[in-house]
């Protein structure tokens, strides 16, 4: 059992795993002479970004205006947006830009247009590009519309060309650490050939990848300057699966009230749905899903996964488990089971707060 | 274009569809002389509670606690927790069982012996009946199982049996209006066996019933008591799908900012992801996705979804829209165009504000 009491789903948050993790990560951009620039759209919390701060962190990434506003309360004065600049959100680009080193992200030549009549602070400008991921970002091989940006920001002294950045989305289709290597030498490939190409007229440019499951199982960066994980300081059940992380290094769980045992069907109905996990799910062959694994909450944390034990559905806020007949009676009415997420970012967004081992309240932004 | 000004995603609310929405349902409870006991769950605002006021609502059902504590704050005195009863919440259950009239799910004998142990004030119990669902409930032909929990109800003073509750969550497994009705059917005859069975031993013994495809199709509530759609207030995507409502009588959009085109795919992103919308998803034959229908903005409103459009991927922060040659250059970047939610519920969960087309802000419950 844990040593605090939940009455309702409350997000257990391990500090140590936390901590480790972040570590961990930090080194291993240390070692390879990178910037480390973590995505802090996983935990938004300004007490979490303290941890990282205690491993000398000093640039972060964020996925909004309204993230990068928060952090800016916080002291974090050099903040990446890693999303396309909406423009609607110029009067905030503008604000943050006249107190932090600001950079955004530019695929479109008509955001340039909006940010060159707009900006009225210099910012810096990543291109991105799209090295496999199909979501957003320019083709590393469509020349004409990089030179057109690229010419486009020369005009503009407000708009500080800075470099390529790619997330590589498409690492979350591997089904194995070794496509994830495919995948990440091939982001190595095209970021370092537009380097190779670019670097004589932008002698400063930089090159900013990475995503949790490359940045954590990969040790190959060579000519790259920054990388930008953010699921690592938590990870998940996805991670886990895709052989980025151990269970043992996942440091949330979600903490659910037993409500209901169904003995007919070895099945447990927990509070606990999908306005705390989120339906982010993992789909196997035999046509079966995971919502969540299940582990039994001590007063240090959680177990590993219980096996033959699934979090098989989730509504709004049920959640049903199957377990073994073996196992179904060591679940009571009344007891609390942990839940790891399968994707912890969007578990965290859900629940906007975290309670620490020892019962402490761990603030995230409000939205 | 809508009258407001939108910077960053933001849930329209369309106030008279949604009135028209209870009107309907209201008036359809009234016609057949139900008890019309809406799940708000689904709005979670008490401000849009009061709508239902003016439709002479006088109970309402929650699936939570914490709900039912933030609507009897405004006033009502009424409620049924639809979900099986927390029994670590027993010091909250007291304090609302002492303001207010409220009813229990009861679906496991345990769940008895602490109420009875610990409960202060009278508080109604509904069985909970699983009609097909398989989530929770005690399966109509367990006499054993119906019999014990009503002997043990028997001896407590403060637990009112007050008759069988189901939610024919099967309903929305369905492919047609057809096999809607086929559920619909089957719960009627299933919960009417059961009153027959046992109105001798409780005369007053009531059939709670209803979900927003049954209630929004069906005609025929013969022998039920009460009903408890929800969703209905909203629809989205899903209910017209299941043909329990039209597009034009969806009351929320999320409109959401255009960020990015890819013309050499005919795709748009927007910014508006699984943080906004959900990840609830309708998947195709064609191993296709659904995470909502796009309709354009305007000052009265919205349009129809457009025809060969429709968002195809979420991720955090983005959705990709895919469309057709003849329908792209419609989308230009900066505009702000509208998502019907698949699941209007935890689309609104997930928001925790609307906002109207007239650009009032309307509050909902902060958890």
């Amino acid at each position: 059992m844990l040593k605090i009491s939940i009455k309702r789903p409350a997000l257990i948050l391990d500090e140590n795993k936390c901590r480790m993790n972040i570590i961990r990560m930090a080194e291993k951009a240390r070692k390879h002479h990178l910037r480390f620039r973590p995505h802090f759209k996983t935990h938004q919390s300004a007490e979490i970004g303290e941890w990282f701060r205690d491993y000398e962190t000093e640039a972060i990434t964020v996925s909004s205006v309204e993230s990068a506003r928060y952090f800016a309360q916080s002291g974090w004065d050099d903040i990446t947006i890693a999303f396309p600049v909406n423009i609607r959100e110029i009067d905030e680009i503008n604000q943050l830009a006249a107190k932090i080193e600001l950079n955004l992200l530019v695929v479109m030549p008509e955001t340039i247009t909006v940010l060159e009549g707009y900006l009225l602070n210099p910012v810096g400008i990543y291109i991105k590009i799209d090295t496999g991921s199909r979501r957003t970002g320019i083709l590393p091989d469509d020349e004409k519309k990089i030179n057109d940006i690229l010419e486009r920001l020369e005009s503009c002294p407000n708009l500080q060309f800075k470099g390529f950045l790619t997330h590589a989305g498409n690492a979350y289709s591997a089904d194995s650490a070794e496509e994830i290597a495919v995948v990440h030498r091939g982001v190595l490939r095209d970021l370092c050939q537009l380097k190779e190409k670019y670097r004589d007229r932008y002698p400063g440019l930089e090159l900013s990848m990475g995503n949790t499951p490359t940045c954590s199982i990969m040790d190959e960066f060579e000519g790259i300057d920054e990388i930008r994980p953010g699921n690592f300081a938590f990870y998940d059940v996805m991670q886990a699966e895709l052989g980025a992380c151990r269970y043992d290094q996942i440091a949330v769980a979600l903490a659910c009230p037993i409500v209901a045992r169904h003995a007919d069907r070895n099945e447990i109905v927990i509070y606990g749905g999908a306005v705390h996990l989120s339906k982010d799910v993992l789909r196997r062959e035999d046509g079966s899903r995971c919502y969540g694994k299940v582990v039994s909450l001590t007063d240090s944390g959680w177990s590993q996964p219980l096996p033959d034990t699934n979090l098989r559905s989730v509504s709004q806020e049920h959640g049903v488990i199957r377990t073994s007949a073996a196992s179904f009676d060591m679940f009571r009415i009344g007891d609390v089971i942990g839940i790891l997420p399968v994707h912890s970012c969007l578990t965290a967004d859900l629940m906007k707060c975290y309670t620490t081992l020892d019962g402490w309240q761990i603030a995230m932004m409000k939205t």
